[in-house]
């Protein structure tokens, strides 16, 4: 793999003072990974924040030096001459507390016990991640970003940012995403998370004490999502019914099809690395994330607060996670606001994994967009 | 509950000669468990057969004498007076072979060890269930049946009688199918099947010797297909984001949201009396039904062998597991055919589900059918 932004190193820092969450209760001092890509500008004026969605951490762009396989999630968007044009941008990637991929989470130290938290990690909100967000922001001496920009999870975290810190950004660009989480949505995750919490290797959230991992509920927890980040035409299109080999072996354990073989390996890859509390702790945040219910259900007066923001929302038409129509009631609420939003809806066959992938159609839009972002926080330029 | 046809009596036929199978196999001397509601008329030529879905059986309408919350699976829809009217027909519900209702099934003893079947039972094919039908119905005196019957799967074992014997009905209702499982069918499947299979009480299907039952799996596999049967809209309009309790608990694992309750209620209700091992064949039957790929695809060269035959097809709008287009393709095969083929497509809000529940438009299609079938069975009426 190659990447345009070449080797890149992440950075940590630490937050002595506890970060106060939603449930009342605070995470302790806390280390937040992070990885930047390209230059902050004399005015800190071209800082772009890329938040992260279920299955993605702080590195957006470029490869680690020792691992010539660890292109960044978002590499095909990030980078020198990408849409996210990293030599007008300064990037940043941040990892969420809570997370499996560096910073503070249920695999790290418990200062109250001397163990790991393992189920104990406090519960964090979108809204918490984007309150630690802040902290490193303003630690990197930003005052206000030029964007907060993430797809999925990573789009709710966007319009948390717009929401709870709407001086604090100039444009949000949420794609993929949705106002909140329907009761299908709520359902999947809850699958996923009693597949995880009744594997007998769970041990209650502390299992790292003894040595083992619950990869049978976290590989069931992936293939589920799996089903849901594809589309139902992709997946036919893909796979179909096509079998693995040339007879069929009449047998209920065995693999039989093609797609069985895909999603156990993707399952059994999933279980090698990911965190079974960081799983519980991600699609609780995803469930928790309601911003019209603070404001009687009423998503437009939620959205009152950042009508002075510019917006881009980007939906594919075949994404049945987050729907279109997702998209559209956001768009509605900020339209209701008078707010200047712009909403490309991309005819793309790929599901909600459309985001993540290259669709020059999307790609357009995203690059048509941050140019008019750059035009709009370059000094001398204008919008 | 209170049922039209009132008390009614398993009867239990036994079959001493072995049954081939599809897969080479055979199944050794087995029972099928049926009822009957109704009455045979002289000619033999009113009998109608109802075939069952995953999680049903013979017991399709009235109640059992010991238990007064036993209401058949269908009894809205057989009955005197009810669309598939028991005064003008007899109508035969059959559980089919692997089955945890009765018929022989891999809780009862393998003849060949003396010790259950567990997972060494046979895989039965949707086909090698309408062999065994077939035999109940030759047995029972019948040549002809006046309709083959069912929904989803009953609705493949419609499609198999039609394909495999054509000469032995008139009439093929299919409701709520398709002539496959798609890959996205065949993905959801394999999830609940892999929380089955690797869910440790399972013991490699042989859990009766263990005294135990993988209830973890079998939990995690009903809440999957509860997700699948109904629709988004309709959870949406029965759940929404409606909390169990006045305030969150902000807490991975225990229930905030109502749909996690019922998720979970439906899920520990199902582990309670289904089967581990019947879930894996049934799933199984599912995936492997497919007529068209003995004619290298091509549906319509399939159906080729049944176009004497009446077909009534019925399909619900929001049913996102077999989709009205996945009934449309069976249409299509049957009017490439000149078959005589009525097709209901029914606006419906409660997606897959909906075959099973009172629907005034759904049940008068039925009605009308089933009267046009009366009329055609019937000596000296006129179709």
């Amino acid at each position: 793999m190659t990447s345009s932004v070449g080797v890149v190193t992440p950075q940590r820092m630490r937050f002595d003072q506890p970060l106060p969450l939603q449930s009342g209760a605070q995470l302790p001092a806390y280390e937040l990974v992070y990885e930047t890509y390209g230059t902050l500008n004399a005015q800190r004026s071209n800082a772009v924040l890329v938040c992260h969605a279920l299955n993605a951490s702080h590195h957006v762009a470029g490869l680690h030096a020792d691992d010539p396989k660890s292109l960044g999630w978002w590499d095909n968007m990030v980078g020198p001459g990408k849409p996210v044009d990293t030599d007008r941008f300064f990037v940043i990637g941040v990892n969420n507390p809570g997370s499996c991929f560096g910073s503070t989470g249920p695999m790290h130290t418990n200062p109250a016990t001397g163990r790991p938290w393992g189920a104990d990690f406090p519960v964090c909100t979108v809204e918490d991640w984007v309150d630690a967000q802040a902290r490193l922001i303003e630690a990197l001496g930003i005052r206000q970003l030029a964007a907060v920009l993430g797809g999925s999870l990573g789009g709710m975290q966007a319009q948390a940012w717009a929401l709870r810190y709407p001086e604090r950004l100039r444009h949000c660009v949420a794609v993929a995403t949705a106002p909140n989480l329907s009761a299908q949505n709520i359902a999947f995750n809850e699958v996923a998370r009693r597949a995880i919490v009744t594997d007998p290797d769970f041990h209650g959230g502390h299992f790292y004490a003894h040595g083992v991992v619950p990869k049978r509920g976290l590989r069931v927890a992936r293939m589920i999502g799996h089903i849901t980040y594809l589309s139902d035409d992709s997946m036919e299109a893909k796979f179909g019914r096509e079998l693995r080999d040339a007879e069929l072996h009449f047998s209920t354990q065995d693999i039989e099809f093609q797609i069985e073989s895909y999603l156990r390996y993707q399952g059994d890859k999933f279980s090698e690395y990911f965190d079974a509390n960081t799983y519980l702790l991600i699609t609780r945040a995803l469930d928790y994330f309601d911003p019209a219910r603070a404001h009687g259900g009423d998503l437009a007066r939620a959205y009152a607060a950042a009508k002075a923001i510019r917006f881009l929302l980007v939906s594919f038409t075949t994404d049945w996670r987050f729907s279109p129509a997702r998209s559209r009631e956001i768009v509605k609420a900020l339209v209701d606001n008078r707010a200047d939003v712009s909403y490309a809806e991309i005819d793309a066959p790929h599901g909600h994994d459309a985001f993540l992938l290259e669709d020059p159609r999307y790609l357009a839009v995203m690059r048509a967009y941050f140019e008019r972002i750059a035009a709009d926080v370059t000094p001398g330029a204008r919008a």
